[in-house]
């Protein structure tokens, strides 16, 4: 299977990445760009089943190695 | 318009960042996983209509700041 974890900043935290691609979108002529956020994405490939236990263990990992939990949110998308 | 970009290495560079994370996976246990690959998103919202211009500017916008074509790819979604 393949699995997409995305992790971006959560609403309310400053994202200093993002302010800073902001700016300098701006300069380069994209001047109604607003709220711009980065955030990361992580691919990878995985033996196995989608079953209930392996989301468990799936949004462990996000929460314990790929995301700070405390600044940022995650989802994923589980593939083919 | 909400725009989300998809910032990836492209298949055959190196990525020491992701090569990082399957080990720090690994070790805590997902001993399948393989191929990891870190990217990053950039998402951010944009007054006005999706038009070719528009499509032409953006994807200007990621070949000459949002990515560094030589090692990356970049996709793009363009939401309301």
């Amino acid at each position: 299977m393949k699995i997409t974890v995305f992790v971006t900043p959560k609403k309310n935290v400053l994202d200093p990445q993002g302010a800073a691609v902001g700016h300098a979108m701006h300069s380069l002529g994209f001047t109604s760009a607003a709220n711009v956020r980065v955030g990361k994405t992580v691919e990878f490939e995985v033996e196995g089943q989608d079953t209930p236990e392996f989301r468990a263990s799936l949004d462990k990992l996000c929460q314990d190695l790929l995301s700070n939990p405390v600044i940022e949110d995650f989802r994923y998308e589980i593939g083919a």
